[in-house]
């Protein structure tokens, strides 16, 4: 499993990612899971992983070999002319990749699929984020739903639903994925530290900040062992139930 | 879908189960998913259930019956000496229930199975808790695991991590649930209200309180409203990513 999440904000787009892979818990490892494109005036892209990571490392590997070796049928992203079709080019990829193990039977989808995350701006246009399915087509984020979840999703959601605000700043909303990843990863072995970020300006049409938060930085302690108090405070400051005896 | 929890609190068991049920989205209806029996001064026992609904209930019209009906090979659960022989009685009946559909295919298990919650205590013995499974056993509620979740479980489950104390009184309890109740109501349609929960006093040897929480219920309008604003503060005491620039 996997925890990502990809957020549009007013000011901006932030992704995170965990950085684990398992196949078995008796056989995990640490990959980066977030993969970026850049050509500076002229656009930004983020790209985030859930699934098989033979599927995901191949595409990541046939779009970058594509922005170093023109090809007709299939451009580089970094020369689609917007994001829209920068996100069909990579849902195409997705599937091809996909496609080839389709030889395995029936289950094969089920079991080389894997759902991207797509953010990032093309000259010309706004900030876009798309959740890409291994079928190959792909949604968009909007102000009713300005944030997509990838992998284990359900633990870090209910915060998520509750304290997301577009007006964030780059600093809260990064506070509020941390807290989001931190349930995540209480709960569930297969999502694992350190986590990934990268922030993005809107309208800079450069990759903004990106780190790593490793499990033993002071702020993620802090963030971890403070949001339980802070939960619990705010329990309390909740009224009973009343039992009508 | 369905969620239940049960919790064994240092002063007594406390159990909670939503009433929905659905074959698909456009199928759903209200069902009592708790069942109760007490002999006064004897035994008190709550069965909670997810999973298939003619399952589930077909195991507790047998349980019933049985009751009525003296059965040599199948002593009823009123007559079990213990916790554990209450636990192996419903246990089998859950397993041969389900195995009348063996004939069905490979794939019966998975799709008439259902699992339960147990909770009470018998005369001589402690409160127990158990979680029965479809294949007929069953794991026991303990210091270091002192909550079941059945069906939809992920969405509530951070907060009950971070809160539980098995020192808490009733109504604080009944808040806690309702909060994790509300959570997994906001993300998933297929946990539905209204909430049934049924309280157990140690060594009371008999049913406590019971009611039903309805969703116009202003105690649980408050709460559902209450903690989005009680989360949000709780984000705003932790402090803000610093971005290192």
């Amino acid at each position: 499993m996997t925890y990502c999440v990809g957020m549009m904000l007013d000011r901006g787009l932030v992704m995170m990612s965990d950085t684990r892979t398992n196949a078995g818990v008796d056989n995990i490892a640490t990959f980066n899971k977030m993969h970026t494109w850049e050509v500076e005036g002229d656009r930004a892209l983020i790209l985030m992983s859930a699934g098989n990571l033979a599927t995901t490392q191949s595409v990541v590997s046939m779009l970058d070999e594509r922005t170093k070796a023109h090809d007709q049928r299939n451009p580089s992203i970094l020369e689609a002319p917007s994001m829209f079709q920068v996100a069909r080019l990579i849902a195409e990829t997705l599937r091809d990749v996909i496609s080839i193990h389709e030889d395995a039977g029936p289950r094969a989808a089920a079991q080389f699929g894997a759902t991207l995350l797509l953010g990032g701006q093309v000259a010309g246009g706004p900030p876009r984020l798309f959740m890409i399915y291994p079928e190959g087509n792909f949604i968009e984020a909007s102000a009713d739903n300005p944030f997509f979840q990838i992998g284990e999703t359900k633990y870090g959601r209910p915060i998520l639903v509750r304290a997301f605000d577009p007006q964030m700043s780059f600093e809260k909303a990064l506070k509020l994925l941390l807290v989001s990843f931190d349930s995540t990863l209480k709960a569930n072995l297969s999502v694992g530290l350190p986590f990934d970020f990268q922030l993005y300006e809107t309208d800079s049409l450069r990759l903004g900040y990106r780190s790593r938060v490793q499990g033993d930085s002071p702020y993620f302690q802090q963030i971890s062992s403070g949001w339980g108090e802070a939960l619990k405070q705010a329990l309390d400051s909740l009224p009973d139930f009343v039992l009508e005896k």
